[in-house]
């Protein structure tokens, strides 16, 4: 499958520490050669990233090590291509506007069988799975509400919808619209909640440590939402199957978990996405 | 004002002999210097490059220079601040999707009183005249349209569209759809068609010279559309004052025209803006 990153924080924080041993998965200590894709919200503003050569060698990913964007919420996205183009339409994440923000998605699974009515509001503009059900998505909270609902009714609208669109398959995603961060697990998602006292952090495919101390205020809270864990003396925590969050200022706030959670070795991880034809 | 780039072609083309003159009166021989922006549309999807560092300096111009990235329709647009923020949720070119397809607009100029009502499918993110006119323009075609209409039709509902905006000031823009290139002047826009037999140019901004003829074939047609001519040993052809122009595939497809054309010099543009509060 492909690998999902994602960070939520209560104040703009660069990324690029979780970024550089992500993006080695891009073709130095794993496979997802086929590109990938980063979204860094500014404000109310997006800035987006796509490349189609493997992170691990990509001019983009260095320019993005060198610029050290700022952000409260940031999306990124390497892909291993199963089936379909490798298209820049096809290239996760995507953007719509809802309600006056930017909405940002990424999607690592693949769903069969799945071909919602065209929208009215929203409608794909490359023809994968990921981008119809982020338009479905969109296109039902839109018809729903004609404003942005609470916190509690935006989660449980999009909580109903998951459940309907997860029948179709192999679901894990990030979702962002700026100010919350929802994430999705059908198998693998993990996260971690960096605060004060703030540590040191080592990458687990580099050789390359950082002490979070030097770098961050005692208010700082940042989650950083990854497909398998970056770092290899912190504790990471797992989604279950089947569960759903919503991240905002670095904590979860909102929490939609099986009765009985069941989680995924990383090993039943990757060979339920092989089984589902997804790349792994 | 800010200044406007465009690029239409009948094959994938790259940009950069232009956009490398352009960029330099972000900063080196012109002041246009609080940043950046360039969309490129490849196939269906979009690239997008944003920067509020002025372009001459602006390592994300770099890259785009060595990237080499071929599009047969670009937007660039380049920045000095009036009034307002700089942010990037302002930044032009905007992006939405309509019809399936990604929209991207750029503007130059300044509208006084408008605020069109809050839209049913599209919303502005920012709080620019710009961003509200291009929501608008696809608000009242994505209601009269449900799916894109054929090129005729589609021309005279922007050319309807356009008469009532530019009742509020100035509104030079260019908007594609990644098939079509609309460009309307209130006051200064110009264009040349490149197309075989291809000859040298030069740039005004720089001392270099390009020799098409070593870089196309003879089937290439490439329109660059750009506030002011960015060449000094071709011809370039200047829009009307209200003139609307649609390019297909590098060639003028679409027009229409006052009955009574008039040309501003780039003396009465420039002093136009000023009137109108836009910064030249």
């Amino acid at each position: 499958m492909c690998q999902l990153l994602g960070m939520n924080c209560n104040t703009p924080t660069d990324i690029v520490f979780s970024f550089e041993g992500f993006r080695r998965r891009g073709g130095l200590t794993d496979h997802h050669v086929d590109g990938f894709g980063i979204g860094f919200f500014e404000q109310k503003g997006v800035r987006l990233f796509h490349d189609d050569k493997p992170s691990a060698q990509s001019p983009v990913a260095d320019l993005i090590k060198a610029y050290q964007i700022k952000s409260e919420n940031v999306i990124a996205h390497i892909r291993k291509a199963t089936s379909g183009r490798t298209s820049l339409a096809n290239t996760h994440p995507f953007v719509r506007e809802m309600w006056g923000h930017y909405w940002m998605f990424a999607h690592n699974g693949h769903l069969q069988g799945f071909h919602p009515p065209g929208g009215q509001y929203y409608r794909p503009v490359g023809d994968t799975d990921s981008e119809r059900a982020f338009c479905h998505i969109l296109e039902q909270l839109r018809q729903r509400f004609d404003q942005r609902p609470d916190d509690d009714t935006l989660f449980q609208a999009v909580a109903g919808l998951v459940a309907e669109i997860r029948r179709h398959g192999l679901f894990n995603f990030i979702l962002s619209d700026g100010l919350v961060m929802f994430a999705h697990a059908s198998t693998l998602l993990h996260y971690i909640v960096r605060q004060a006292p703030f540590g040191e952090a080592r990458l687990l495919d580099d050789d390359v440590t950082i002490d979070f101390s030097a770098v961050t205020t005692p208010n700082d809270r940042v989650a950083v939402i990854a497909t398998l864990p970056l770092t290899e003396n912190e504790i990471w925590h797992q989604l279950a199957c089947d569960e759903l969050v919503m991240f905002r200022d670095g904590l979860i706030e909102k929490r939609d978990c099986p009765a009985n959670p069941r989680y995924m070795s990383a090993e039943e991880g990757l060979a339920a996405a092989r089984a589902a034809g997804t790349a792994v």
